[in-house]
């Protein structure tokens, strides 16, 4: 080929994948800042970040790259360049709108406002963190005006992090999930027996914790010579590029499971990124389909293979032996009972897989109508707490275990939340779909063989990168549109005995 | 100030430090690889770090740059702006006569040469290592040409490590230098004795060490909460930016003293970075003087500070009670010894402060020698030894251990090994000064109080950056120009006892 139409095509990739290169630049400085960075360059890590993403902005919204984008126009090109081109033109056309006074407006106000937060969490003062939130919200409403929205302002924004999805789509999504959770939940917590044993008053040395980690990483598939785990605050995964990516977690000597589990989210994470196509590094066939189908892949290995029976029937005398003799006295159905329970509880973070889906609906409707103006910023804690006691039963001691609990909204992540359950949601599907095509799946699971479903991962999923937008991926991969009726036989399945 | 030489200088300057904030992006990446980078991120690695290259090189470089320096071409500038627009048409000068062709050809040929050597180095095989080598001295020429100088190509290539020297002011100085140094070093070999005791022998935990080595770092000044120490293959510091410095070390079981002086030297080298005046950060004056006054600084706190008798007083019991029972028989007497054995080497890198001069007066020589097509690159293995053989009495038993011990001409690094004597030379000078300036200075370092001196260097020399060259520097400080002098004063007072 040597066409114009490919010759626009070629400097259009050449482009996107120099800003992509310079973002990775920017991804490993954001590893280092919350690992191994020196507390006294915060100024100077922030004055770095912002001249690459500057840069890394002015390449991808250049006025070169809108006259590419124009001269491809419905040019006769192959599939995998057609979803390059229209996965940029979304990421081009949606910046160039932002006019760079308001993107440097919010990224001033959430800055600033992301220590106002902490300080009023830390206080229990809402008022404290209201104007800031009202500020935020008033910008993200010029965002998606600028941006553009058929429906509600929300989509302009949720588009971000879900391409396609909209306050309509996930709305029908959730209320059917919500109706249908509620009586779950009510009767799972009925009868649903604790484990005999709390773990939290034994000591679990760290240095065993961090070894069962490592070894439960690579066993799924993450590959440790183009990866690393590390410890840090607030645990995450970075895909920094072809053959680094890096996955966090945190250790306590008494919450083993918690370091457990919280690798087995990340490896998830850090599978997808290890598993995209090395050599679309740069351009959106490269890049993970959105934060919905992200999270699925983490939330799959961390609950619907790490905390399933079969699983733990295989692992759990594993586990048991490593920490030997300090749980040598608890069965492997206590130790099962132990990371499943389910019970309505005040902060999101710490919910059971169950009841952590009526923690994000929750979030959803109050950033929709927060959004849309039916909501003020002033009457939120008292939505949150009504709206809670109605989902959960549980009445708000205070708006920091409320409200306040979580950061997304200080740092303008409005239109985040709905993807973790659209990730739980996902991930049931897939998993659904690979037990069919992979018989005895499970079996595999309690012997500790992974590598049939990680495969079927890799070659079902993480080698699309964005080829296929997320309803169309799913579409593809489980023959069938998103639903949560997969999420909702999984835990009618799992929690059979309780439930009825 | 708003006139138009003024506003041009803003703008330079504005320039300057985008491109130092992009320079500052590749130290953190540059420090990751030689760190935690993973393995497989090699390939992704050099794409990230030759992009950030390009893109600082392209804004040094620009015409626009070009033009701002001449319109400041005898303006009247104060003295701090005059020695910043002095520095930066230094380094534009130098950047805009080098074709970018002789840059990558440059770039690619040491890159894979720097492979090559080690595989001829391992297979003490100098054929292999020849073409390479021959071709490196060609494109060096190449740059020598493009670049111009006065009197020897060498000279257009050392000045890029130390701005202003020569290879004529260098040979006047190392040859004086030789000459003193040959009947020392005899004299010292004959009657020093050994230590009594051979440390390799013992286990030195290597947590211990590290402690020991934090402590001294932080007790010479080492902010560590604007820095690191961390661990890798080859040690060495890197000054990330305000606030983030980051030396490196190693640690073995059986040679303790390898990790604590070399602590000690990466720790001098951090206390320049950080003194450094932080808000000239990304402009000269915010810049190391040179190689020289770099390398200054480390010598001091290793060698000067580091190996003297007052600091083993003073130190000695501390280091054995940490290791406590491993060395409780050794005296200090011993100790100090053993970290000041002079006995002619093979190896650059294990020589004692006395002969590494005389290893590098040799490297000098023959590399002047190379350039200046006096010596041909297949007699090199022959020129080296023999001169070898009169420098140090020793036969070379295999070019592994001869011209092939050093990296640094495989990398193109020609005209960077004199900087090591100029370090050694300008640190006992400058010492020199200090122990005038700060009477009882060895009674405190016997105390462990080295605050005064740490001070008397951040004022004296750390805080002026590139505000004078080199050879002002010296002079400003020291009232004198640069001799071997208080060098030679130094070793024949430290080793009075055997060398007369």
């Amino acid at each position: 080929m040597s066409d114009p139409k490919s010759t626009a095509y070629q400097e259009l990739i050449d482009t996107w994948r120099e800003a992509s290169l310079l973002g990775s630049c920017g991804a490993v400085l954001g590893w280092d800042e919350r690992t191994f960075m020196p507390p006294a360059a915060a100024a100077h890590r922030a004055a770095q970040t912002a001249l690459l993403a500057r840069l890394g902005h002015g390449m991808v919204t250049s006025q070169r790259v809108g006259e590419l984008l124009e001269n491809l126009h419905e040019a006769p090109l192959g599939e995998a360049e057609t979803a390059n081109v229209r996965e940029m033109r979304r990421v081009h056309d949606r910046a160039v709108k932002m006019p760079s006074s308001l993107v440097e407006e919010l990224a001033r106000v959430t800055s600033e406002a992301q220590g106002i937060w902490q300080q009023a969490k830390e206080g229990n003062d809402f008022p404290k963190f209201q104007p800031w939130l009202e500020k935020i919200l008033e910008l993200k409403r010029q965002e998606a005006s600028c941006v553009g929205y058929a429906g509600s302002p929300y989509d302009a924004l949720v588009d971000e992090f879900e391409p396609g999805a909209t306050a309509k789509s996930i709305r029908a999504l959730f209320s059917d999930l919500a109706k249908q959770l509620n009586p779950l939940v009510a009767a799972i917590t009925q009868r649903m027996p604790k484990s005999k044993v709390d773990l939290s008053r034994r000591e679990f040395p760290v240095a065993i914790q961090e070894k069962l980690c490592r070894d439960i990483a690579a066993a799924i598939g993450f590959d440790f010579n183009a990866g690393r785990l590390d410890t840090t605050a607030h645990p995450f995964c970075t895909g920094i590029g072809p053959g680094d990516c890096r996955i966090l977690t945190r250790y306590h000597a008494n919450r083993p499971l918690e370091s457990f589990f919280g690798t087995l989210h990340e490896a998830g994470h850090g599978l997808y990124e290890q598993g995209l196509p090395k050599e679309h590094f740069g351009t959106p066939l490269g890049v993970a389909a959105s934060f919905g189908v992200h999270e699925s892949q983490s939330r799959l290995w961390e609950n619907q293979v790490g905390r399933s029976r079969d699983f733990w029937d295989g692992y759990g005398p594993k586990f048991q032996a490593a920490f030997a003799p300090v749980i040598d006295d608890v069965s492997v159905e206590d130790l099962w009972l132990s990371t499943n329970l389910v019970r309505p509880s005040l902060i999101r973070i710490d919910a059971d897989e169950v009841t952590y889906n009526l923690q994000i609906i929750l979030r959803f409707e109050l950033e929709v109508a927060l959004m849309e103006g039916q909501l003020k910023v002033a009457d939120l804690p008292g939505a949150w707490n009504d709206r809670f006691k109605q989902l959960f039963g549980l009445v708000v001691p205070s708006d920091a275990k409320g409200c306040l609990q979580d950061i997304h909204w200080s740092f303008g992540g409005i239109g985040y939340f709905p993807t973790y359950t659209l990730g739980n949601l996902l991930s049931a599907q897939f998993l659904e779909t690979a037990t069919t095509d992979l018989p005895g799946l499970f079996d595999d699971i309690r012997r500790g063989q992974f590598a049939r479903l990680t495969d079927w991962l890799r070659t079902n999923i993480h080698c699309h990168g964005q080829r296929y937008r997320p309803d169309e991926l799913c579409a593809r991969v489980t023959g069938r549109p998103l639903s949560s009726e997969p999420f909702l036989k999984y835990v009618r399945t799992k929690f059979a005995a309780w439930c009825k």
